[in-house]
């Protein structure tokens, strides 16, 4: 079976290597007959096109080589398109699939990473972190005091690979977590899961409200106006989804009228977000640039064996774990 | 037994409050016979001293009326002064005090805030925040990747209250923990403990040092340029204790250089810190005003508790759990 890495040109922290390829097969030696090869030249995509059962490589590759023009014809064998990410909302909808060929993304790796980020994000807001950030550049010593989280409400949207750690974390730290998600399956760290059509309700009891699902067509726009006007006053929110998961001139707006409290986001549109952007100056909004999920250390590592978890599925017939459902768009 | 509590003139926030008093009461009911007066005007406390054995109240108020003129023949029934605070620095010596009368603190009261506090600092290390909060002074979305906790190490200066409980959230989170305190008392959290005369054999390998020990003759300077130097390159801070715990310059001019690479201290010197203060300016600093360790919703009740604790084993002869001892200065 040939598997083709098409790393971008550019790429400092997160190339695929040989060796890293050596070290996670070597991790799984029940996965024979396997035969790589690896570009990052953008030209070195089409000629390994023509041989590959599996191409290994970003979203934004994809977007930019592979969605154009007739893949069917270029990858007569293609099977699988592995993306390192798990955000592949700009590759939708899947219609320049080939019949047969499935797009994996690579949902799983970011779960230590985001969990992390995601309690940090809560106890930054329950402790006045954005509020002391503007207060910094002011150079304004103005003490206030947070509450510890043990025993407060949080909502969050998505119950996938980061959603669910970050309601894990919440949980032992004693917080009272409803998780919303497609459908009404419960989750061990949620006290409560409701489907996303029943979001309204939940909202008023919202003090914390994580936004950690896909953008797809259904989430798109989910946080408008009047939903930021259902959570109660002072609601801090985190958006470690993506930015057009909320209206961003209405979270502005809001955090400017104080209905709103506070929030921390590691999305934005656009991204990069350039310099006069209103997200920078909106006061108690702390903006991080789409670092939450991924650590260097262990991304590659973590990607190829989800990789090879699923070639050993496909090679047994088996449903593919990564595969990005196409009616659903995730 | 009379007790009189003395609130500042000015606090909205933590005044002890009669309902807070019987509250508190009704959790010890086994305590009886205890008097109590309050007064939030300075002008209260002398009247109130001819009569009370035992005081509760501000360190401020210790400082500024109690600590002059002879406190022995201004208040002949005083056994106790509870401080509702648990760094007493300023009090230091202790040779204000009556013979028979003892200072306590309110130790054990900030365990949970100040644990919460102290995992989130080194989350916001591992992941830049501080780094982050100063791009977005300049609208500069520069993405930096941060790694999980797990497996890296750190250093915590200081096994009471605060520093235990922060070294209990970072063993959780997976870390190797090295505690250093004034005896060589094992630490359920801590993988290594060493005493403080070995603090330069640990700083080389401290990727997270943590200051959480209190201000004494022994700890004023502990950090100074050259055991900063110590540390390795990169290495990030975290001051929960006392400003003058470090050399402040020398901490400004080594994250200026670069050799350290971030920090994140709730304590200064002075306190408030002046508008035009280096530690505002400095790269990679992010600077709390002294709140990490206060939860308002639960610090009174948490104190008053200790406070009859204390009374209940003063009663009983037994060594009282909160006293400072004199000779060690916490």
């Amino acid at each position: 079976m040939r598997i083709h890495v098409q790393n971008p040109p550019d790429e400092l922290l997160f190339p695929i290597t040989p060796e890293q390829w050596d070290t996670a097969l070597a991790r799984h030696p029940d996965l024979t007959g396997l035969e790589i090869t690896f570009s990052n030249d953008p030209a070195g995509l089409e000629p390994a096109l023509a041989e590959a059962e599996v191409v290994v490589t970003w979203t934004k590759i994809v977007h930019a080589q592979m969605m154009q023009g007739d893949l069917a014809r270029r990858a007569p064998k293609l099977r699988m398109v592995f993306c390192t990410s798990a955000g592949i909302d700009r590759l939708l909808p899947l219609d320049w699939l080939p019949p047969g060929a499935a797009l994996l993304n690579n949902r799983g790796t970011h779960a230590r990473k985001a969990g992390e980020f995601g309690i940090m994000a809560l106890l930054m807001l329950a402790n006045h972190v954005p509020f002391f950030a503007d207060r910094q550049r002011e150079g304004q010593w103005q003490p206030r005091f947070g509450r510890v989280l043990a025993g407060r409400k949080v909502v969050v949207v998505g119950l996938g690979t980061l959603g669910g750690a970050i309601a894990e974390h919440a949980k032992q730290f004693g917080m009272h977590v409803t998780g919303v998600r497609h459908g009404t399956a419960p989750h061990s760290a949620c006290d409560v899961v409701v489907p996303q059509a029943r979001l309204d309700e939940v909202l008023p009891e919202a003090e914390f409200l994580v936004l950690a699902c896909p953008l797809t067509p259904e989430t798109q726009g989910l946080m408008d106006r009047r939903r930021f006007e259902l959570l109660p006053k002072g609601a801090m929110l985190f958006n470690i989804g993506r930015g057009p998961l909320w209206d961003q001139d209405a979270l502005c707006d809001l955090l400017d009228s104080g209905h709103l409290g506070a929030a921390v986001t590691d999305v934005a549109v656009p991204e990069p977000l350039p310099p006069e952007h209103r997200l920078w100056r909106t006061p108690n909004l702390f903006v991080t640039p789409h670092m939450s999920a991924d650590d260097p250390d262990t991304y590659n590592d973590s990607s190829l064996d989800i990789l090879l978890n699923n070639i050993r599925a496909m090679r047994a017939g088996q449903v593919l774990p990564n595969r990005v459902r196409p009616e659903l768009g995730y």
